[in-house]
């Protein structure tokens, strides 16, 4: 298969289907929708099944029903209507199920509007539903990238048992780039022993439930989440260093900001300046690493975001005050550029000679 | 008024009521349901109107249409109804609408129980729903200071016209203290100049709208969110601190883990261990100060929650690797005793001779 | 109180107010939408409560929970949205719970359009829903018969402890006449011994229930229902007559059919035709007297219908085969004309000299 | 395939995937829920799609949806369920869309209770819903007679694209008889070429929707349906007699009622008695001609129902007062006893010599 051109939302879809995936339930929302409406008319080609859900929280609630079979499922949606799937999340989490949810965030809060932010950082990192947990964040920043990484999501998923977040942005759903898809394979479905697909009178009824009535019970169930997580953040960390080595400053990013500064950041070393970069591709576990390993050597940190100041906070907790750290982002759907960030950069060390 | 003997969730709807508030929203679930209904019962006394909504998230959206007309109102719920409330927190936050918001906290993720727990503080803190934005969270430790603290939410959510969140947990809401209310006045509510309550006939319509479809124009307003949330931090932080002048080690929790903890605490003391406490009651804005203040010449902090570990990243925040964070919890609606913090203390301060 | 020009949609409204209705449920649909309208403004001026539901289905059943408490209450919508209604209609005739339920019936079947129909007289004569029931059914053709009709229906609801519906049609709803209203009084709101209004811990709960597990108890429950029918149609028939005493041949029709007619028949009387006219004001109990009194003395009946045929069939009924009944209609929300009703007369009694 | 045992439930589900169904959405009701629950099972083995609707409104309108695009599907519920079907059903029949709707019918009105019934003959014989509509309705009385009119009912469905209604009872829903099934055969899906089935950039589209804003072009649609009611009511009529030609009385039942009237009638035959039968097999168009041709010749008529007495309506329409025409009925889920009839036909008959 060589090379098509395709739009992000679309890349998505398509590498579910590669990846396994034969059931969506969502409901459409800008700028995600192709996304959706790729699904109604993909799957049902490869034996899945595409149901318009009648609300986000009924999508969120028919993933959890799919996903206890032990079937590779996703819903994908953009801001307003992840909120909506935050309850849902939570039992998924408690439930220890798999499945995948795409965010591709739009500009907020409230309605605000259809252009692209990374303005749901919080929401998708520190577990915006209720209870003690998190689930795996993947940040591509290009279409390719979203390929492996929808793919990886699905596996993480399984592994884990948990839903996992691919999270992008209204710029990377609606750009369009050239991709190349592997043959797409028939995957064998994982068995899995845990899941629901009925005792047909033979063996005892599984059962998969988020309740638990008894306070040391439920600790119990928390204590495995817990190492559950803190195995994943052992395991599952993905990040990319450019030119850190020797950097006096680092900018980091993720997503579509960090395809700017990357831009921003070649400029600045070809005038000269020593700037490296961290570009986080799980958001969370957070990649904590690259940062401890440079925070006492470098002059500071610049966090780019889409957002008014978010992963910024994970950046500060990960350097613990070794270090300055800086913040610059545009909100409300406006991307930055690539001078501006260069002139942030410049601002940062202190002026460059040109 | 003399002492009343009353129940958490019933005194939080006093407090409301006598704070002015005339309309409630909201949908049963354990354990703040006494809340509910408490309100069924005394709001038409008032004149006022409570209606049981068909979901959680009807109830806030129509919490988001009274607020709209300048009025007083309030909904409230347990974790996982809270969590379906994100989208609605997030247009109240965009539409700048004052509002109280009241989550009984219980043990989590999914299901869980209904035993009290203090796992949400990262959903009610960093805006679980989308967008760049925060509400101002009070977190109540007696039920005396319920009433204080509700009433103050009114005005602060009047004040910067926010919506603002009580949190409490299954404990405060079932525990019964006795408390004083002052003489219920007859408030007159406070002209809105924006509340959009008819022209008739009569000048311009005022519109509430968290939609503005125009990036830059959406920018413009959440650089006037930031100012706000800005405003907020300089003027709304409360905490309480407990002899952290010669204090070795410094203990930090609210709302029921806060008593708890204080007693511990006593214990301490008593047997010659210099330990202080600080008591978080604004939980957004967070109070850095105290720790600011310490940081330099303390041998450590110690964070304990009804939780895995979430406000202790708060603290780490703020203390910014000046002293080191230790954290204790408990989950799954266990709650901490006395001694089990005291050990922890021991622990923390190399032992104590006895 | 003199007179006042009114809409028939807001003398509906009106009326229910005088006749003692504080509570609205409903959802707006075309034709009937200035009644919604008008309640949402004017039952707060009276001390009473308008909640524009979430749907048809809700509204029934809020009327249901508001008629269990022994208010007066009512809902109204048009043909698709009375369909909705069909299982809380029955409800209410199985709890035995009074309520006024308005349609306005338009053009049908299914979304059809907004124009005058009376299309959906077999829904509401032989009870649409499921279960062996029927509601009384008032169908005025003047606005100023709406005002007596409509108190008549809240009396007969309470009397009989039954649902009744108040039969218009778009024509009825738009149009505007002048009428007179009784000046508004106080009315007690009678006290019913059957209704839930709570115990306050002092005497046994009432319950209302149509559930009855037991097949005989619900015969029995049935054989009640049966004889307050059998009271109904006794005790409620009505119907008005002109000139049946000499006709050759009797035309019959309700509701604006028969304001059409009469001038028709007048203006065959005028031309030397001995032309009567029963008009049934409750189609259920359907007035089978005025027919049996002249059924073995006319040459013939002429049912007159905006709809393909269905009050033709109790015209047969109450005829038994005793002369030649025909039926002309209109559908579609075509409204006849006075000159094809004539037409139709001149046909039937086989000529006229002119 | 030979002779096979089973719920009547269950025997009208596998008839309709002989019949070629292969889309149910429904919501499960007692005492259909078996139905239900066969189609979950068996639609995916032969390629088929079951979903639980989230209500009753919303299966009938998943109905509304495939039916559109051409295939044979169903839904079932009973009575309380049924009732919220109406505004569906209206719509199926404004668009002209054939599908099979189930009720299978327990004691009312409301809640009533879950024994076997008759009482929804009105709602589903003179179109329960608004605008001027009737479906044809089947009613077997054996389990064997389910499987052929599920595939007369598909089949009457697809000639006149109109719903079709199967009516049961929780008798025949839940006794056991041995049947026996045709082969299974892969039908080839009729193409019809109405439905929207997506042009794929070719040809215009075609358009499904019972709305139509003009009231003449609604009339002339009308005109069209009452013509294929007409055809409907020359071709489709389906009944049987028994010893009608010698009888002087006859009893006219259908379903569960007609099998024990048989019995009934078979022992007063025994006895001596002249009794016939007329057993209706569709409800609408009600069978008139056998009325007709022996309302001048014989003494009575007695319907027997699982009523309070409603297909004797039609009964008396199509005697036409030639012939008394007396009721028995039992109601509330009880089923009446071959004894009681018995009697009841004695009684008729004025005595018998034993």
């Amino acid at each position: 298969m060589g090379k098509v051109l395709m739009k992000g939302n679309e890349v998505i879809a398509e590498a579910a289907v590669h990846a396994g995936c034969k059931y969506f339930f969502g409901y459409p929302i800008t700028p995600q929708s192709e996304l959706v409406a790729y699904m109604a008319r993909r799957l049902p080609e490869v034996g899945g099944l595409f149901l318009q859900a009648e609300s986000e929280v009924a999508a969120i609630n028919m993933v959890y029903g799919a996903a206890g079979t032990g079937v590779r499922v996703m819903t994908s949606s953009s801001s307003p209507g992840f909120s909506l799937k935050q309850e849902g999340i939570s039992y998924l989490v408690g439930a220890e199920l798999p499945a995948l949810i795409v965010n591709v965030v739009r500009g907020g809060p409230g309605l605000g509007n259809i252009q692209p932010a990374q303005s749901d950082y919080f929401q998708v990192t520190k577990g915006g539903g209720h209870g003690d947990y998190h689930t795996p964040v993947l940040a591509p920043s290009t279409l390719q990238e979203i390929i492996d990484l929808t793919e990886a999501a699905f596996d993480i998923a399984d592994r884990y048992r948990t839903p996992v977040i691919l999270l992008g942005d209204g710029m990377l759903g609606q750009m369009m780039e050239p991709v190349e898809f592997k043959e797409l394979s028939e995957r064998k479905p994982e068995q899995k022993e845990w899941a629901t697909t009925g005792t047909r009178g033979d063996g005892k009824p599984r059962i998969i439930s988020s309740l638990e009535l008894n306070a040391d019970a439920l600790e119990k169930r928390n204590e495995l989440l817990q190492k559950k997580f803190t195995m994943i953040k052992q395991n599952e960390v993905r990040f990319e260093t450019f030119e850190t080595e020797d950097a006096d400053y680092i900018v980091t990013a993720y997503g579509t900001a960090a395809r700017i500064a990357m831009n921003a950041i070649n400029k600045a070393r070809k005038d000269g300046l020593k700037i490296g970069m961290i570009r986080p591709i799980t958001l969370w576990p957070f990649p904590e690493q690259p940062f401890i390993a440079t925070r006492d050597r470098v002059k500071g940190y610049l966090s780019v975001e889409m957002s008014a100041g978010q992963m910024v906070e994970d950046v500060r907790l990960a350097v613990e005050g070794k270090a300055p750290v800086s913040f610059f982002g545009r909100t409300g759907g406006v991307v930055p550029t690539q001078e501006e960030i260069y002139d942030q950069i410049i601002q940062l060390a202190g002026g460059v000679e040109v």
